[in-house]
């Protein structure tokens, strides 16, 4: 199979688990968080600099790759890993999400969705096939099934619509995809009603895929609710099967995420964030770029091994930025990655010594999220 | 002495020569290219970078700096090194050239020049007293004396009042220079008249400085004058100082450059062309964002030994500067420097190996500018 999953060790107190994601492009330990490398390279840093800081698998997006600079480019130049110089594995998100995302730019239909170019305005047509094809052209470890997300919020009856289409979008995707070395992943939708996520889990998961998305949270619903519904979900989800939370990465968001039974993460938050001029630390987020931290010669955050606060200053990071300089953003994403990355070794210790719930307590009396 | 300088090596049929030259952070063979770091870095690298493609030392800007984040912050950050992390030689322009470029938001006195920042408006003034201070709390290893450039084309008339306060300023700076492991370079001016070029060689080198930059050349006038020029000005240098030819570093002029007796060289054309799409090869400039290599999955030169030939097609490299990602500038930055460091480690080869000229005339029978 050309992706695998082993659950090696699971928690008591909560449905946190430690276990082994197999892919073409070798393993990867589970909970595990994928940084987004968008438009073939996660934003500042090499493929050696991603793995340095811990990244061992990155999420890349079909939508931009499909419009720049093509799939079959890509293909051509013998497929995205060699493309981007990563030897480690992919996950393709099947551009779904994106193309939703355009609102008046997009029409769907059962047969897919015509969208319009947000570099151009050029129009095109995804449909679940041609979602298959240009995963396929890319050459991922694991393409995700072309979904429909519902907004948030949206009404049962929209919500139940696109849940349908979801489903028979995945049994369409599985029907076409011939890549050998690709896992397709289903993705559950059902948006923030319990009854509607159960019918899409039960529906994907006779589907027999070698791995469950969780999509539609993390979408602008309070994080409580987002909480409860992903309880609720995994709880229909097969037990030797990967689970991914979708678009969710924040500290918190992760701590709690594992401990509800989440193996897979992705988000932008970090690498976003820092371009912004904010860093991720276990107290919060801080906005080096603000004036208080002009004179201030300590490192981004004194607790951190990374490369920018081994060798600079909050002052010099801050003056980097201010000046737009490249290297004050590079600084700031290779931090909030190892913080990440630190932050999942932690859980992962956590889960193995049996004191996840406790880890997670401490966790978040310390973290203010902002 | 804080700075000293050892000719190795004389050519037989040119004036090109091998040296050391040694500073309060280390020693640098010479001829040497030093990458500009404008805003206390090297755009877009981390110093290791700098260092990994050949960099041994570095200038940054005295105006940039003293205008943000302000000598005060970075003399109290342990100075310029600390701050920005390079541990290696740096030379510090004196803020005369920056400050004369800026036109009418200057006045030139004898005392010395008001001007009004580009990032504010403010106002601020510079003198020889104030170049050496700033310079002082940067702790770079070589201060350059405050100088008048005159710009090109220019009236005798001018060329000698500029080049006769040069001269003044010159000896104000030595008066109040006290920074201990830092040496100052003077500033040979005198525009395009051969005469005036002399006059000024004499005046400064009686001053017995250091070492000795040739500075307003390369402001616009055709390269075969620049040659004629810094050819007689050269002949008025003492064979034993460093001789630093400002603001050049075009592969062609660096050739010709070392051929005319020049140990130093600085220059932002490297990193700067870099940041639009532009790499340097032997035979010229390569444009790589342009379509005709959108399917080019050849390395940028495929004589080069940098990190973005040895990974990174060109179409790669092209995707990522059209799609306005940081990783592209990143590695024609890293290609550009290298091409530069490699050039000059031939051609001190082509000086040991007494075939200077040689090696010159096969350079520039290749090499076209564009």
């Amino acid at each position: 199979m050309a992706v695998s999953f082993t659950v090696l060790h699971r928690d008591k107190e909560s449905r946190a688990r430690l276990g082994i994601l197999q892919t073409a492009h070798g393993a990867v330990e589970t909970p595990v968080f994928m940084p987004v490398g968008t438009q073939a390279t996660v934003k500042t840093m090499t493929p050696e600099e991603v793995h340095d800081v811990g990244g061992r698998i990155i999420l890349s997006n079909t939508y931009h790759l499909y419009l720049r600079p093509g799939h079959e480019l890509i293909r051509d130049a013998g497929g995205l890993h060699r493309f981007m110089h990563w030897d480690s594995p992919i996950l393709t998100d099947s551009g779904g999400f994106q193309v939703f995302s355009l609102g008046p730019l997009r029409r769907i239909t059962e047969e897919g969705v015509v969208f319009r170019s947000h570099i151009d305005g050029s129009e095109h047509f995804f449909s679940p096939e041609k979602a298959m094809e240009v995963q396929s052209d890319l050459g991922s470890d694991i393409a995700m099934a072309f979904d429909e997300c519902a907004p948030y919020p949206s009404s049962r009856e929209y919500t139940l619509e696109a849940l349908d289409r979801t489903t028979r979008w995945a049994g369409r995707c599985l029907a076409v995809h011939r890549r050998e070395g690709q896992g397709v992943f289903g993705i559950v939708q059902g948006g923030m009603f319990p009854d509607l996520r159960e019918k899409s889990a039960h529906e994907l998961v006779a589907l027999d895929f070698p791995g469950y998305a969780i999509g539609g949270l993390s979408v602008g619903e309070p994080k409580e609710l987002m909480y409860e519904i992903l309880d609720h979900t995994v709880g229909f989800l097969p037990q030797e099967k990967p689970r991914y939370l979708m678009g969710v990465g924040s500290p918190d968001c992760l701590v709690e995420g594992v401990a509800r039974g989440v193996d897979m993460f992705d988000c932008v938050l970090p690498t976003r964030i820092a371009r912004n001029g904010s860093v991720l630390t276990r107290r919060g987020k801080l906005v080096v770029r603000n004036a208080q931290y002009a004179r201030d010669f300590s490192p981004l955050d004194p607790d951190c091994d990374c490369y920018a606060c081994r060798n600079y200053t909050r002052a010099y990071i801050r003056h980097l930025i201010k000046a737009g300089e490249v290297l004050g953003i590079r600084l700031t994403t290779i931090h909030n990655l190892r913080f990440l990355f630190n932050l999942m070794e932690e859980i992962k210790e956590a889960i193995r010594e049996a004191r996840m719930i406790e880890f997670r307590d401490k966790f978040l009396s310390i973290y203010q999220d902002v």
